[in-house]
């Protein structure tokens, strides 16, 4: 990838390719030259970025397009700008990769096996403070949610929409605000996988009521059990590398 | 709050108030608007939002501030607009709360507690992740890292940066880019944390080199103990509750 052949180099990159269906986002380009600067340079939170002139120069882009970039990054809170300072760096670029994968209309080839395994890791994590903060409301709800599973189980979109409202629910019980952001942001793409489900096997069934009926039974070890079994698979045994979809990770 | 007031309500909100030191941010009022509105109407992906007049009526905010939270809203790819369609929900709002958190410029009261929680139980959840992937050169890494920590370990802000990359390393080892993305992007936000460190106790040293030689004598079950001595703490018995930093959860 020309992205890793500039991080090597200390060279001034040359102009991106503009991919035929990307010539309208110049900023997207910008973007990707401001964060090779960012990894070639070592640039910390807090440190100068290059000027607008020098960004013209390096990147051969008009002005318009590098101050729409710069716009851009500001409303992201990536980067802050003073006329005498200039522009300095505020936030981790991550930042950027993590929008711009939020925001892509069409899932990336190997998206699905990272969010998963995400999800599954993060279940996997909390599955402690969720059977410690579980109300027996919030049980009441999981029930219910699974039995709406069940009862639309011959409909592919309708029960996989129940089961990521299952999931939704498991990480909500935790209260933890970033893994509820993080679940919710993600949740969206989960849908995608409607195309690809039948109707719900009495494995699947199985899976999910365990988890439900541990939480009613008050029973740690079985509710452990259950969602291993449930998320396990999706790590170690899983089909679905985890090759990277946007670069090669360091 | 405000805001769970005009959630539960289905009058017109009133204009938000205006804090003395917010008074710039007009689009940020804006953007709790519309939040509320998404809330209050259940909005879906792809359904429509109202529009720039009927923003300006509900919020009593000039049409400036409107275009500019719009414009705003579009870089994040939250919504959409076309000229006749109108504006519609792209992506969840949930990005905003997760920008505006890693955007701000102090830390929020409670906000440490839900990024120790998460750290702690995406380690976790990746523990046999990290263990299965692990090559000779990450253990190696590792194993440098832990020594500087150990080297510079009379200087907390010094040792507090090795300990980040520490946990930074483990991620990034699983290769999973959306866990890797989460972990740089919190990552500054436990630099806070060095204000409170002392020296490094042989106790938390003790926590990270049991890691370190576990992985490199490829003693799964020493590192799973390791890795949970070393995370759970944070969890079931941590005395940081996860009360919630922006508002109520559900």
């Amino acid at each position: 990838m020309m992205r890793s052949a500039q991080a090597s180099a200390r060279e001034p990159a040359a102009k991106p390719d503009a991919s035929p269906n990307q010539e309208a986002a110049a900023y997207e380009q910008i973007f990707q030259w401001l964060e090779d600067y960012i990894d070639r340079n070592e640039v910390q939170l807090g440190d100068p970025l290059p000027s607008e002139d020098e960004i013209m120069r390096e990147t051969q882009m008009s002005r318009s397009s590098v101050r729409e970039a710069i716009t851009r990054l500001r409303a992201l809170g990536i980067v802050d700008t003073r006329r005498k300072r200039g522009m300095w760096l505020v936030r981790s670029p991550r930042l950027l990769d993590l929008i711009r994968l939020l925001s892509r209309p069409n899932i990336p080839p190997n998206f699905m096996g990272h969010a998963f395994g995400y999800r599954c890791a993060l279940e996997l994590g909390l599955c402690s403070e969720i059977f410690r903060r579980a109300t027996p409301e919030d049980i009441k709800e999981l029930r219910a949610i699974f039995e709406k599973m069940v009862e639309h189980g011959h409909q592919p979109k309708v029960w996989n929409d129940y089961d990521r409202q299952f999931h939704l629910k498991l990480i909500a019980i935790t209260g933890n605000e970033i893994a509820i952001w993080m679940s919710q942001l993600l949740n969206p793409f989960f849908q995608t996988l409607s195309q690809y489900t039948t109707s719900l096997s009495d494995h699947v069934r199985a899976l999910h009521e365990s988890i439900v009926t541990s939480l009613e039974q008050r029973n740690a070890e079985a509710f452990y059990q259950a969602m291993h079994e449930h998320n396990y698979w999706k790590l170690a045994f899983d089909k679905l590398e985890w090759t990277s979809f946007t670069k090669s990770t360091p």
